[in-house]
């Protein structure tokens, strides 16, 4: 069973260091939050997970990491600069500024006044002076989506790797979204982080490459843990795509406060490519794009055999990470009753997303032995190299399970007065919280075979 | 032998997929670059290898992830608003801004006009509205440095282990500075990251913990490939201190444009925790803070026997990463002769730090049996799990052994026809340039032990 609330949630994120308000002892920004020690390691984790899935354990796929900086003319032609807006309403009377649709039967919902402005589109892209002179002449935004430094990069990438059409760039970063009303954690944040992928193909192969993608990603979240009653695939609209979107299909996520988007997959056809190219004539782009005069570089690919250029289209698998650690913490999520008088919580997060793989735990807190000898242990399962060990220097073994069943440790590791003796220790394991003995040298082989 | 000098080292970088100017299709913004194919890997090795050294090899520090958006009141009393600075003079004639140590004998560079305002404190912080409203009352900066964040989530980290003094808190991620003149490639830019401890101790072992961090963090670097000629330890004179600092060694590296700072190592004593507590009065704070009415929370510890008060200290090692990354492939740099007539550029990286671990080659492109069985070996390393191996569809050994010497692949595996009959494959080593054969399974044992 999943948390029962997110309030539940966000209360063992904050008791057990995964997830802070940001800002906290300034009294907290609204939308933003820092990840603390477990947060970090979980969401790192899942990044890896991702990095692997796609550049190490495939052959057609190169990564990058661009700034956040991003120049005036890349979102320009991207579309961003004109199209990425909310439409937003000012109350004459109170001069609050609302979101049209937070208005109460069209009142403000703070002072319930109906002298009201007239819709406007408001940009939520963060815009920042850049150099010396401050007179609005150079300027930078915080890029909206880490999607369109790859379409730049396009052709550096071709240029210094052997890549052939269909290959994929994918990138994970950092993204900045002037939200008016964050909300629901860190579901709606103002800074976020992204995992994107483009994924260039030869037109006509794009809907084949779309299925492909949008079967991979499902199975790649279900890998993560995510029960599979909990996530589901839905088609986009003809009439709500985005314009640049051939077809969009986006996997829902049963969030605490309802059924929600944690990764959209959208066939973007040649849109993007087309948009930042130079020579737009030459080409024979299926989509409307803006007049390019600005770009200096030819963003297409040659055909083998008939010499001829073509866009290639682009199948974008594009997933949000935070509501990536929002779901796989809250999937893991259980309170468990152990017998009639005492429940747990545990988290049972996958072993390899878990923050801390293995607690060491000596039996007296300062006891120079029993700390020396739980250190080499750590020494030895740390150097096997599938994240991070630690060692608690606590004396307290009930509170050791249960703050590592709170943070979904797969295992605690009991260092006591026998290890000195036998060179044997106790394990427990977080699902069954079954106990047992083993030799150090049968630890060594049990942890590695439970990380494989 | 190093690189000869930063073009050289920045012409590789592009040509073979480390990094490329930022926006490059649009003109380029000056002071950003993007990682690359090879670029991301090496820099999220070297990143890989700082967390390890901090987070998993110790017992003694926690690591977090926050914000970059960063409030205005914590930019405040950490002393940044007021005097993170660059002095500037305006040119009345023409118009143009200068840094003071950059004016030709008092006169304008551009016009060589002498009629120039007095200088002025710019701030190097970027600033951007927040929220919907932009009427300058609402806004966030940029973190200048990852540190402050470190010390305004202290409570909460401490809340959430079970840590004492001694320990330490890390963190990787990136800052921003408005450089009025970034140069010297990735060395000073205007969007950076950074790797920063801040080690929080009683204060009084302040002096020792010190130079055991100069030591550690001299070694570290030591360990990543640095050649101990070219690195050097200085210790910034009184006079030139910050004023938080109690005292500053910082490591020094021959970079191709001279000798800079790599990492600074402060003692920044109690003003951090001093700056941001509440109650500032009931301590007995060593330094000159700000009066601070805003935080809500007290930043002491207490001490166990005597049960009083105080304000940590705090040791901060601060690497810069992109110069990391810069100095790690500087002195990687060998041009070697290998006969009379032919030389080869090599990065001799150490082979933690190499993007690609390994690629395996067919010997003849697109012959279907090669390149399966190419794939077979490639997963059998890849679950080894060191990092990225490739495969290279290519044909053409020649052409990849120089380009896996300039990239740094320390070893390249090619798969041939005698592979499908024996089960063996060749192996060549990229600094001694030596091939031998080995079968399969031999391969997959002296590739473990090469990584280990």
């Amino acid at each position: 069973m999943p948390s029962r609330s997110m309030e539940e949630l966000a209360s063992l994120c904050k008791r057990r260091g995964f997830i802070f308000q940001s800002n906290d002892i300034y009294g907290g920004i609204k939308g933003l939050y820092d990840y603390g020690p477990m947060g970090v390691e979980l969401k790192n984790n899942l990044k890896m997970a991702w990095w692997k899935s796609m550049i190490y354990e495939r052959d057609d796929i190169e990564g990058i990491d661009s700034n956040i900086l991003t120049g005036p003319d890349v979102l320009k032609y991207s579309g961003h600069v004109d199209t990425f807006t909310d439409p937003l309403v000012d109350c004459r009377s109170c001069k609050s500024r609302w979101k049209s649709d937070q208005l109460e039967n069209k009142s403000c919902p703070n002072c319930k006044s109906k002298d009201l402005t007239e819709e406007r589109p408001f940009n939520l892209m963060f815009k920042t002076p850049i150099g010396p002179v401050d007179d609005g002449s150079s300027y930078a935004y915080l890029r909206p989506e880490t999607a369109q430094q790859i379409f730049t990069n396009f052709k550096n990438v071709l240029d210094s790797t052997n890549r052939t059409i269909p290959f994929g760039v994918a990138q994970i970063g950092k993204a900045f979204r002037n939200e008016i009303t964050p909300r629901n954690f860190i579901f709606r944040v103002r800074e976020f982080e992204q995992m994107e992928l483009e994924f260039f193909v030869k037109p006509g192969s794009d809907e084949k490459w779309h299925k492909y993608w949008i079967n991979e990603r499902y199975n790649w979240w279900v890998n993560q843990g995510i029960n599979k009653k909990n996530i589901h695939l839905h088609s986009v609209k003809k009439d709500e795509l985005s314009h640049y979107s051939k077809s969009t299909v986006d996997i829902l996520y049963d969030f605490p406060h309802g059924k929600e988007e944690l990764e959209g997959i959208a066939n973007r056809s040649d849109f993007d490519l087309g948009s930042h190219t130079k020579n737009q004539k030459d080409f024979n782009i299926s989509t409307k794009v803006m007049e390019n005069q600005k770009s200096t570089t030819k963003l297409g690919v040659q055909e083998l055999e008939s010499k001829s250029w073509f866009i290639p289209f682009v199948i974008e698998p594009s997933a949000g990470l935070d509501r990536g650690v929002l779901a796989v913490l809250n999937d893991a999520y259980k309170e468990e009753k152990i017998d009639n008088n005492n429940s747990r919580i545990v988290l049972a997060l996958k072993p390899h997303l878990s923050p801390i793989k293995a607690a060491v735990i000596p039996l007296k807190r300062n006891n120079d032995q029993l700390v020396e000898r739980a250190k080499s242990i750590k020494k030895i399962l740390q150097q096997i190299g599938v994240g991070r060990i630690i060692l608690e220097n606590t004396g307290n073994i009930g509170k050791n399970y249960r703050r590592h069943d709170e943070i979904g440790t797969p295992l605690c590791i009991t260092v006591d007065f026998e290890t000195l003796e036998s060179n044997s220790v106790t394990i427990r394991d977080r699902d069954s919280m079954q106990q047992k003995r083993l030799s150090t040298e049968e630890l060594k082989e049990y942890f590695k075979n439970y990380f494989d």
